[in-house]
């Protein structure tokens, strides 16, 4: 089959030809790849930033936001199919430790995660496991929403998490409306009556955050804490959900929080600094944001199927990866960008 | 009546005769003070640390932890008659905002604080409002009880927050076994079914909490992480609860944590340092502490009357506040100082 | 002032001068009335259904879902000022007791119910408590929300419980969509993602609640237990809302419920009568719901103010209240009626 | 092997020769049982009250609480070892359903239950299922704790749900403090702050719970409603917990409840018979209980462990079966019978 393979790092992946994926545990599962996101992370991944935390061997296959069709089963495979529409969750989990029994799978002591620390998805096919797969309708078409696999799940496991505390009369705001935020801003206006205030820097974000359900956008022109103190009565808000994680984007978002308030961290890259005397008077909370649960992917594509959350998606074939990465790092990228095999 | 005035920052407190509370508003309550509690707040005031933050008018007068006995009520009082044993909230809160209406009290935008922005209770009488005295069955000596009303207290609500995800075979590590770290052990060991892990650099601190219910103590001799990661079979904690929150302790507590781990923070002065790739990739919180609720306040007091929490005091007459002061300074102090009018 | 003043049980009120209500406690607010709901109860209050739960001493003005502008108010009343437009949480509440403390204002110790168990606000003025007054924006109309003061107050506390379990995916069953239930199915839509099921026996119902956001509507034509099982792939629903609580609804909803689903009661007049087995068995459970705290009724304020819950009614003028009682009797009572003094 | 089989309905089972049990699924797990536990669920079904429901083929072979050693394991079987000590969770569930992803495994779509619905644990071998074993401490011995396979599991279940809402200061009710009740009790103390109160018609059993930590007990005989007023200043119980479930102690548990109280269903055999009105005007709750989930298993092996759970125990071999009947049955049968196989 054909792959899209790191073989050094800095170096541009090279897309070739490998042998198929073979069942070889009870519970594998190969889906034949129908779309694979592209992801900020996989440049990362090849300029090397991820070689410690992943210790991967090269060369391997990239790809980890992926969705299709289930191609084989191993022996055991009850919850799927073969020919059935799947969306993959990003981990592989073991089904067996205190986290997976618990349904946190994303805190599994024993998970592999493909396209990061074994193959992945920009290939033909991808092996993964029964527990990772979440059957659709068949009507879904696995390019359209492959990208709710990983971006979609962060944002929307943070989404759910705050939804918690946003009851009619609290506000939410949300900084970064790009490929995250701007599903985190759907999640938000199908689950809470919060009020939505979007902040970014780029007035074409802010524009499509006000389509898909912001009450409010401010430009981060240097007046957005005053301005999201305006908007709040002077208290700041109940929930700062946070996916840009770096720069002035952190002590903007502490400055913009209500007392008892919650910062929901996603994105990431830069660092929390607060002094404690600052934590404890006004009672603020710090939230931690990793990938959702199985559970969450599956209430996910309820949301997707129902119509309240859609992505922007731009499709490229395998052969054009490099392309599409060269169209991601310099802004020619509008929406997701999507991997689909021939 | 007499009373601790400070009259001038980083000088000495002056023990003097004013002229008593009187009852101005339908909601006054006057307190007899029976016992009120030295905390190393006072010496921060005294220092002038609180200067700006209280804004207060000197000369005032010192004392935020209080309990005594009904003396004058004002008309519209109701809850509590003369004579009757109270413990007093550290805040006079007004009833009517959004926080005064859900229960948290201590978010309430337009509060005082007596000992801190007005007269305290280190005097004869204290004057306070209906809504922030709890009575207390007449058996209870409010000497005995005064430091609850604010370390007590702080220390219940962060355990409180905490217990809610302390389930059988997970571990609490409290950080700093000193004047609430020792309230906040028992109050575990009262409300959870959790191993109880303390840490304090203090032989005598840890020998007292193992009394009050530890699981394991662990001395801080720069060893502290790698045991408590030997008590968790190499987890961490589900729960890190921090009543000292300067120096090393804060890094040897997130560094405990277990993945989805919460860190309370409770104590304060040094400052919170971590990158977002590290909440993120390991799911952990951050959450603040602050005074707790007049219920929290109510709870507190049934597990006092109960015996499930116990304090270690030392009173003293009001005219040897300094003298307190001074033992609280240097370290001759053994358990709360509480000042007690003739 | 005039007032609708209930003589003598089973018989007509009548409309008559009485003398205006005075501030005689510092917290006592006068609102002057600018419009109050017609309610099922007061007609079951007429025939004398609650002679021995309200034990109130006739004669006494009937009305319990209040809205005006305050009149006047005591001597320690900060929260509202003269002029203010304000509706009236139904309860006139201590704020003191345990219950009060913790935000659960309906389970006050010592409250009144003006309307039911003192006088109401079928009259030009109405005398209740700080506490149970909520300011609103100047441009609300008093006649056009009074009605959320009980019964839109009773729907949305149902609601907000039911929200935290009704995640993507899950299915909320709403029985009746009359008064309460119309009110129900607008907070569902505006706090949950669920997809709302609307069961009534009412064609013209159901086709609001269509336009009000229910997903699917079922007619309770005999098959409308078969019917939610079809639109739940034979599970069941995790939530059954019941506004109608007698007949053959009951049944019907506990049929109606998934395996660890929760059935909400709110409508009465039937008995719950399930075997414990049944109960255990599938591990379904019941949930009581009375009126709402004041803090949902400003949460419903909010809801209102944002657009998300609108009211069907029709106005009279209180000299004509028994025609108005007469109307409801008989059915010809479109939406919910509303008196409005002169 | 040798196992307790059941040939027909209201004829005593027949302890008999019958073939070990093979591995034929990757996930099998073979258990050599070291303790099978009596319950009176068994005599239910040796008298054919579960002939409909559990629909299995006879003869098969009873025990559904099950504990012992890892005999032999499937393929893919990796969470245990031949040799480790086990508990057996009482479900064989799938895994992959939305109840087991969340971690509901009781409420798994495709469960099978050993001892009901399947062959179980009355024998030298026990085949059940990877997902379904907990690994224990070696040095606990099967026949000890394996009555909490599935009575302890349900009284755990509750008191858990229970914990959430039993703060300081408010009181727990145990209706029946047998076999189930008194694990609960100490379950309730491991775990709440609460007050006890045990409610029973046996003085013995009344002593029993004093013991392992209930506040106060109360004979039922006939002034319990009272009593338990009494000991709560006449509000009644924050949470009443019923491990009877049938004749007055359900009226009575009713009458016990405070407003806003919940009642946890446990016991089975009666009927709930409660007016709409009196659970909205009190606005009261009841909870359905069924087994607990594979984590609560672990949760209450945790305690177990920690010496705060113990249980009694009268231990007969397989060939005594019809003899423990006899015992429990008549009465005979202080604390909980334990079949062990030579």
């Amino acid at each position: 089959m054909k792959a899209v393979r790191l073989h050094r790092y800095a170096q541009a992946p090279i897309v070739e030809e490998i042998a198929d994926p073979k069942i070889a545990h009870p519970f594998d599962v190969i889906v034949k790849i129908g779309g694979a996101g592209l992801c900020r992370t996989d440049i990362h991944i090849i300029e090397g930033q991820w070689k410690e935390k992943s210790n991967v061997a090269l060369p391997y296959t990239l790809g980890h936001e992926n969705a299709g069709w289930v191609h084989a089963v191993g022996s055991a495979v009850e919850n799927v199919a073969v020919g059935d529409t799947v969306i993959v969750h990003p981990l592989v989990t073991c089904g067996f430790c205190r986290a997976c029994r618990a349904g946190d799978d994303m805190h599994c002591e024993a998970s592999a995660f493909p396209g990061i620390s074994t193959d992945g998805g920009f290939a033909t096919f991808l092996k993964t496991s029964a527990r990772s797969v979440v059957k659709l309708d068949p009507s879904l078409q696995p390019k359209d929403i492959a990208a709710l696999a990983d971006a979609g799940l962060t944002a929307y496991h943070a989404v759910k998490k705050a939804a918690a505390i946003l009851h009619p009369g609290t506000t939410a705001v949300v900084i970064g409306a790009g490929g995250l935020g701007h599903i985190g801003v759907q999640c938000l206006r199908a689950m809470t009556p919060a009020s939505i205030v979007v902040v970014d820097r780029s007035e074409a974000a802010l524009a499509l955050a006000k389509t898909l359900g912001a009450d409010h956008t401010v430009l981060a022109d240097g007046t957005q804490i005053e301005k999201v103190r305006e908007l709040t009565n002077g208290f700041g808000a109940e929930a700062v959900i946070d996916f840009v994680g770096e720069g002035s984007a952190i002590a903007d978002g502490v400055a913009m929080l209500r007392r008892a308030g919650s910062y929901y961290v996603i994105g990431y890259g830069g660092t929390l600094n607060v002094p404690f005397i600052d934590i404890i008077s006004t009672e603020i909370n710090f939230v931690g944001n990793l990938v959702g649960t199985y559970t969450d992917l599956a209430e996910l594509m309820t949301l997707t199927a129902d119509g309240k959350v859609k992505l922007h998606t731009k499709t490229y074939p395998l052969d054009a990866f490099n392309e599409s990465v060269d169209d991601l790092e310099h802004g020619r990228l509008q929406g997701r960008g999507i991997l689909v095999p021939a």
